[in-house]
């Protein structure tokens, strides 16, 4: 089935978002679609039938596959670590989807367990991957608005999800906030301190679960850089996904993506555009696709995998202190646990 | 009344555009409003008492004042040719509202009798003093974008006036595109050729007044520049005033103005302004200020007023070559008529 | 090699419009890539290697395939109408790259012979599909803006072709702005009139063929809508290609393209973006690939195809008309030529 | 000099500010300048002159005059609390630049002084009166995006002011942050927590100074709006003032403002702006005569008047709570404080 030039990978997972990459592995050149596996078999075998790949309920199956170079990671979280032992105890290389675990002393764990073997261990930041973030970050390290000073990030989700996802996500920190905590990684690497403050607002089911609907976290790096992050998990207006970043020499500034330049005017208003894309498979469609485009390209020559096992370690850890700083109203220092 | 430092200067006209003249005259620090001339006598002391002037019914009344400097000319369009003659007979300075008359052969006949003496005599094109498009002119003429090869006019009213203003406005080109034709002739001052095109599309009383509520003319520059301008009697979305002007370098482009910078994002649609400033009272509230400040600079430093009055005839030769144009389906030249 | 629910397609031309025909079929999953032919083999083969096609020198070899269902057509325009004859004297459904041809009559005479047997011909207006003019044109139907009163087009090149190019092109109206005669007809089908300027501003090669290098048409149609094209060989900012829907209601607009949202903030101006995608390739991407999801359906279904040969040819005659009009300096009816 | 129908108002301090204040004044057609008070008695007397007002070095000659109706106080800030007392004590109306004093204890004794008799004291918050702000306050107010969830507001000067005023500043909290505290508590008048954090990024000085350059600000009022604050002493940009208001059904966005609406498009970036305005003279030159307007209206109708003396007394508590939560890594409650 596979070519001899196209890389063999597996995809575990066969959700919402295991769709989304499994329509780009399968139009993916250097990429061969060889297993699909989900404990949900129909699943497996609807999405495995459409692009001619196996099906499979266990991943016991896909890990006996001695073609196999590669296994992308979209199951839920709890079985992230396991499916990343597994992974690379057989020489495989990983694209793991966020978050690697909720719990960082099993992500610890692992990480001891694996003895610095992650080279090959992608964790699926895929932000960084947009094209209009990535252009920033480009820009940025070019030195193109100075040294950064400020980085402002503002991301809300559509709608909040239902209860049932919320119990198991880990709390909005963990859940939501990670994403923008690399993000703030991606601009700002070394973080010394997380303050952050929850709020419920508009979600009684949320409350109930002990969480919060909106939030606000601010970073320092170690240089002083000042991030601002704002969430919230419900937008009028669409997916919000934004970013600023303030230089000592200017300022560069990646905006929201409508699905089209069209513009309407009329008595009640001018120069409005289309809704938003509604949310991330829609709006970062295109990262999905470079974030695969990078994951073959470290395979394929061997270096190093960014963002690595650390990265998603790193982001946890600035949930965990994010969620520490919310409950206690002070400022947490990561300096121990992100720089040791 | 007056200081001795201020121009003593009489507005003719009380109506909707007198009261803007009336109100920046009296806030301008050059400038004493001594009289208010209007055969509507009450409508004429309404607006002096307001500012300390004295009224008249007649501009006998003003021209025998010896302490007089300049006339503003607001009255209705047949009254300007004569009141231009009376002021420069008088040597007072005259800013005269366009049209300086419909009809050109008056125009020219009041030229002719001026003898050349033409100086101070200033037509009230207000848009050559519009911030927006005064700034585009200017980068052009400093060759931020090269050669001027193209120039697109979009002007449209937000709504029809009445019929009876019609009937009396001498047409679409000589009413209301003139402006257009005048902003024009400030980026392309040698107009060979004029291409103009009506239409009926919304209005029944201007077709049965034998006039058109829309139109597209095409100029030709000496240089071989291209000017497209785009007329509409009616806008749903307000006043809808721009301009590009586009050349070998680059593009500089002239937007409307919405009455604040807030933008508003819902689940309908995002980024959308306010309607725009609602006619040239709010449009073109700073330009009328800017062009009395060039009046009066011109009057103190004895320099020559532009727009002058051949401007005026300029303006008014090429909207009847559009109405010709218009007529015939042919390009009319006006080389002979603007060029001896 | 095809599977049995894709149609075969035969591409003729492998140049650079035919290579981004070529990628978008090998990723369309209802089309396989049978044949690549060109008289310059070796670019055939080296096409028709990466997506695992034949290649030949010789269209015979394309027409004695049986199991073939289309043709694509992306030759020199003087092979279009023997192509297109020749696919449909075959039974096979065609897409034909604009301009069918250059002569009017050629085109006529092919017409005659297919004796109305044009259903399954397509011409490559890539613009229609465009997702920003297609939403417009959408809206535009629905109502939105009340009756279309005015269209606005700019499409500008970012640099003229060379002069072998220029030579052989039948000249600015036919070649360049034919695009834009076709997307006025997409919004206003029944064209009556047709105006055109062109001018010589900036290339000394383009004025030595006897063409224009920037140019300036009014279309009007059958109920007053009066259509404004501005186009120009050359752009320093980037492929300009924008339209303005005016109505009795409102507005719409498609704006040009940038490449990110990424606006940028400094000492010498705030909220630029990067410069427009540079050229149709770029601009177009989406466009193209609708374009042939719409030409797959309408073969699937046996629906017919938009637009169409005649479509084709009607475009032809407005760029005729316009050429006429630019050399008489009148207004061309083209009421006997569209409307017979 | 005064007509009877005009205020007779006093301007303490003839600096910057002053000259704004001065301007406005003569412009206003409901007051009178009646004296300007300096200790540089030459600078109120080059001001005084200009508008035909009395000059003095001291303010008992102010005080002294029992015609007067107001006083405007845009003296040092040291002056502000004696000078409420004096005109408060005369029965004046005062309208007082912020901050009301940098410390709240004299604060406090002066309002304990004043026993309640505040509703004639204003204090200069003038973005308040900012059209873009003000409009986006009273949609919000109106209901247009449901129940305000999350302010954001970014305020960034142009440039550092010199290591002389930074010294006497109050620190960034008290000096700068206090305008966007009283932005704050503009949407969202209850206030309940502040955690600020400061950094130092670019200026040596200022950090010799003990003050920080940047800082970031999160505020909670009592229904769970989360209030994010963005401050820089620098922005190579011009000056940036910019809200956004996020709510349960949709976003309101305030924006900069450029001098004009002229937009570029060259080789190296399309759709560029010129320069924020440089700085408050400029961006808040409208809401300087509008809040003019308002102490205008508001002691005509011998109605309170809002800001008062009570709100600078809260931006300045806030400010404090801000100094402190920078110094210790906490949140401050300042339930305490604001609502006894």
């Amino acid at each position: 089935m596979a070519s001899q030039n196209k890389l063999n990978i597996a995809l575990c997972g066969s959700g919402r978002i295991g769709r989304v990459h499994a329509a780009n592995i399968a139009a993916h050149p250097g990429l061969n679609l060889a297993w699909v596996a989900d404990p949900m078999v129909d699943s497996a075998r609807e999405v495995a039938t459409l692009y001619g790949a196996f099906a499979t309920g266990s991943t016991d199956d896909v890990f006996a596959d001695a073609s196999l170079d590669a296994v992308l990671v979209c199951s839920p979280t709890p079985t992230h670590i396991d499916l990343i032992r597994a992974a690379v105890g057989r020489g495989l290389a990983v694209l793991c989807e966020k978050p690697i675990d909720l719990d960082i002393d099993r992500a610890r764990s692992c990480l001891a367990d694996l003895a610095g073997n992650t080279a090959a261990v992608m964790t699926g930041f895929n932000r960084r991957f947009d094209p209009a973030f990535a252009a920033v970050r480009k820009r940025v390290a070019a030195g193109e608005i100075g040294r950064l000073e400020q980085l402002t990030i503002t991301s809300r989700d559509p709608a909040p999800a239902p209860a049932a996802y919320i119990a198991a996500s880990g709390g909005i920190f963990r859940d939501m906030s990670i994403h923008d905590l690399d993000m703030a990684r991606f601009f700002v690497p070394d973080i010394v301190e997380v303050t952050a403050h929850g709020a419920n607002v508009f979600s009684d089911y949320i409350a109930e679960e002990g969480d919060f609907d909106s939030a606000v976290i601010t970073l320092r790096g170690r240089n002083g850089e000042l991030v601002s992050i704002t969430n919230s998990r419900h937008s009028a207006y669409g997916y919000d996904q934004r970013l600023e970043a303030f230089g000592s020499q200017g300022m560069l500034r990646a905006d929201n993506i409508s699905p089209t330049t069209v513009r309407s005017f009329g008595p009640l208003g001018v120069e409005g555009a289309d809704p938003y894309e509604p949310f991330f498979l829609e709006r970062y469609a295109a990262a999905y696709r470079h974030e695969l485009d990078h994951f073959v390209d470290a395979v394929r020559t061997g270096s190093r995998c960014f963002p690595g096992f650390e990265d998603g370690m790193a982001a946890l850890i600035l949930a965990d202190a994010a969620a520490e700083s919310a409950a206690t109203g002070k400022t947490v220092s990561v300096e121990g646990a992100l720089h040791k």
